[in-house]
């Protein structure tokens, strides 16, 4: 039997920050690097001022549908699809949204994912697999049964807890695909 | 520590027959009874002329939303809710729009269920509960680990295999509650 992953999406398959970035940028005309973002667990907080302002972009049409995919995402998910069995688990149901837009950019990027194998959910504790791959904390801290990996975001930088994917290089290289 | 309820929605919170023999009434003009379905599987089939119609009912806005609540579902459920750990399981991302609408269905009838505790999913054998109640067999049997418990509806009804619960009076009584 194929051992199973649990794989997240904002900031795991799907460049979150980078869009974050962007939308900085064109709606505040604020400038910020990736390194800028390092240590901190929330975006919003990082402006006071802008807060509700930013907080908004997560419920705008399109937000999500327009994320980059992360690099070499798609070729080595592919290959990991093969050895193992491959579900994505997104904490979606804050943002009722944005669920349509993820099963889309899902359709457009990985197609050879099939529908049943999408979760959205708001925990993931209850979800049994061998290997969970996400950049929240919360999420790996509370997944007991199986290893938690954390792939490398900015508000994750310093977690040291964890064995760490870097990028999907990485992780072909942890699965041996 | 609170055993784990998962609860499907479609046939068992909401009444998805009933939103479908609504519909096929206004749209078709066709009137059909409950008793009429029992033991057909797929609406759709029933009437193959129909088919396609019927299917795009689905995809539709308003269909999930406008279901109404089986009967002492909300009264039972907030009492299983002090008493165990509820999540809402939905094989709903076959229908990318209905999550938002369920989404908001929950939060009008059970507002009590915090949005953590929603998954909208495809499969649902990758789940750890101690009891799943659900309508449809597929879910039942990959149900492994804990006890599956059929909710009455009419395509379900010449179903022997599992502990059945007709209606939410029933479910209180196998729950204590």
């Amino acid at each position: 039997m194929k051992k199973r992953i649990a794989i997240d999406m904002d900031d795991v398959l799907a460049d979150a920050t980078g869009r974050f970035i962007e939308y900085a940028q064109e709606r505040l005309n604020w400038h910020i690097t990736r390194e800028d973002l390092n240590g901190h667990h929330n975006w919003a907080g990082i402006m006071p001022d802008q807060e509700s302002e930013i907080r908004s972009w997560l419920h705008e049409d399109g937000f999500f549908r327009g994320m980059q995919v992360m690099p070499d995402a798609q070729e080595v998910l592919e290959k990991l699809h093969d050895k193992y069995e491959i579900f994505i688990v997104s904490a979606a149901v804050e943002f009722p949204l944005s669920m349509k837009e993820k099963v889309e950019w899902m359709q457009e990027y990985f197609p050879f994912v099939d529908w049943r194998h999408l979760v959205f959910c708001g925990h993931k504790y209850m979800f049994k697999a061998d290997y969970l791959i996400d950049d929240h904390e919360r999420n790996l801290i509370a997944f007991c049964e199986g290893q938690p990996l954390v792939y490398t975001a900015p508000h994750n930088i310093y977690l040291t807890d964890y064995q760490r994917i870097n990028n999907w290089r990485e992780a072909a290289m942890f699965f041996e695909v």
